[in-house]
């Protein structure tokens, strides 16, 4: 039997991550990897999460391993809707629901709201694996470079009945680039998603991992009635647990709340007991502002390599906060020769083509800062800085 | 602005679960509810958990809090395999993917293999969470109602153009009637499967909760070449980890593994480590003992008490396993009326009528007996009959 012949046309769009798929190759002994967007496991709070699981399994017994409800630990919503009201957030827990982490909340989003042809606005670049999970639902995916850009792109997209449905954005430390978004910035997003009536879906997986600088607004204040917040555990306490969550109007949580009946039924419930008393107990604060000590020193650290080492005509983002930084060769240079000159010189990181859902970037590199030790940044960069060169010396730059 | 003119064609098609919209009325205290399918709590492991957590976070220590593979620990993998080869299937680890539970592997199948308007083929009445999930995939879905009409309803299809994708059963204990199938009616599926060239979904969450008898062959061993089998540890451990599986041959796991890394990347990973330490320990076997006892103890009482309470003219299946067991009432009697008037008696019961994908099924009522304690079983069956009363009484019986 010729399995292909059963598959759906969606399945026949699924591709597989050139993420995932790197991963045998670059995680080699001797390999410095930059690729993946791991976070450092010594952030991981083992002795406080031990803690807290025996707590769990004393105080709460059997009903931390029973079934639990579609839309998640009450209590674990009541505290993650505490931090989203400072930031201004006018929610209840009742506005959030939990997900088997992000990656999910943004598989529903695509499966609630986009049709076979449907039109989705997102950055170029922009993550990787939302495009994946758009593509799996065969959007149509049209990217705005800059953010100016953004009215342009909707209004030539509305003129051929192609009306977006939402514009995917990640304001903060954005991956890949690293970029943050302006409160202007935003603002004019609001106002085209308004003017035209679209949804906005504001993913913020890095946003708590501010290293300097104010924060800038959520979107989601600034126009609560059509943004969908989508936030994660897996940055800031731990990703073994695959906890994330949706904010969004009550109509809006109810469509997610069918939508992943039919997906899992609910998410890991002992591991919302425990990130639940995690934030209860104030562990989460202290520990994301070592996490944030951690990750700034490993950006200064990149930042200063690529300075020492990489040669003239090389370009870099520098980041705020978060996991990324992007660079840039000058143009017309090969990313994805690149690689394989870095790979000759062990070391590895993500083509940044990949990001780009109309095949351009390629002459851009994603690089991660926060999973490897500061002497493996320097030395990566090094090696990697030896394979420009290389890929210079071979294009008779 | 309407969120209704957001939504995608799959996502309109979505219907909440009858069940879980129940369960706020269900769970009212005073309330005996046979409605659930929810294991009985006294057949959680606590202690073991317990042990084997602090074990698996001094041992791994971050690694079970990181990311993880798409297809799952290799060290569970390798112990469910060996479950599987013992049972006469030619597999290895790599033949499974870890889902997230069950619900997650049969919503994968659809999304894998459904279009809108595919023919999927399913028992009448055949799993309410299955349904659902082809559903929300707009499968067309047809069933069959003894075995003996499969090839009757498959060669229907195939006349008129819409040839199944795959048959999907539950062969063992099935939910909701509690019915085994005999090993001449898999060999008489495997036989049309193989004429017509369906694929098996063979959904088994209930397979080694026997109270008697031989266990029947797996279908997937009659024909390992078109056959998804689909496993939890939700029955046989504990729901609250949320871990399945999909055993299939694999270029069919491939493309699970596609669809899996746009759904959750991963399934909870630290979970994955605690469930393949349990299985390694042997504990899985010691509890799966005490719980066929438990639940073989429960199914006798509730036998005995329909055999006591209820009325002439209902009727009632025997499992020789698993969970549930299907109450059918004479003809002509309504379950929806039943079950407004056991409320009445503070008993509730699933409606039988959402079982069945083409609306009959209006006399039949699953009751699920693992869940309530011997004595609430007693009372609970007592109350319906009277309820059972009330309604023929009301209709003139």
């Amino acid at each position: 039997m010729d399995i292909n012949e059963f598959l759906s046309d969606n399945a026949r769009n699924m591709k597989p991550s050139p993420i995932r798929a790197l991963l045998n190759v670059v995680n080699q002994p001797g390999i410095i990897s930059f690729a993946g967007g791991f976070p450092n496991p010594l952030s991981f709070p083992v002795e406080e999460i031990k803690q807290i699981m025996n707590e769990v399994l004393d105080e709460e017994g059997v009903k931390a391993l029973q079934y639990g409800g579609t839309d998640g630990n009450a209590k674990l919503r009541e505290e993650i809707s505490k931090r989203y009201i400072k930031q201004g957030l006018d929610i209840d827990k009742d506005n959030i629901i939990i997900t088997t982490a992000s990656q999910q909340a943004i598989d529903l989003t695509a499966r609630i709201f986009v049709n076979p042809g449907d039109t989705v606005v997102c950055g170029l670049p922009s993550y990787l694996g939302a495009l994946q999970a758009f593509n799996s639902y065969r959007a149509n995916i049209v990217g705005a470079e800059k953010d100016e850009e953004l009215e342009a792109v909707v209004r030539a997209m509305c003129m051929s009945g192609k009306k977006p449905k939402f514009i995917y954005a990640i304001p903060d430390f954005q991956n890949p680039s690293g970029l943050t978004m302006t409160v202007e910035q935003r603002q004019y997003m609001v106002k085209i998603a308004r003017k035209y009536d679209l949804l906005i879906v504001e993913d913020s997986p890095y946003r708590e991992i501010r290293f300097e600088g104010e924060h800038q607004p959520l979107i989601a204040t600034m126009a609560p009635e059509r943004t969908i917040v989508l936030g994660t555990f897996s940055k800031t306490f731990v990703p073994g647990f695959r906890l994330g969550w949706v904010i969004a109007p009550k109509e809006i949580v109810y469509r997610y709340n069918l939508a992943k009946q039919s997906a899992d039924l609910c998410s890991p419930v002992f591991d919302q007991y425990v990130a639940a008393k995690y934030l209860e107990k104030g562990y989460f604060e202290k520990n994301l502002e070592k996490t944030i000590e951690m990750y700034r020193g490993k950006r200064d650290v990149m930042l200063a390599s690529l300075e020492k080492y990489m040669p003239e005509g090389v370009t870099w983002t520098k980041p705020d906060g978060g996991l990324f930084l992007f660079i840039t060769l000058p143009e017309g240079y090969d990313a994805t020769e690149l690689f394989h000159m870095a790979l000759e010189q062990n070391v590895a990181f993500v083509i940044g083509e990949a990001f780009f859902c109309d095949g351009t970037g390629k002459n851009t590199l994603r690089v991660n800062f926060s999973f490897m030790d500061d002497a493996g940044i320097e030395e990566g960069i090094k090696r990697l800085a030896a394979a420009v060169r290389t890929l210079f010396e071979k294009n008779g730059k």
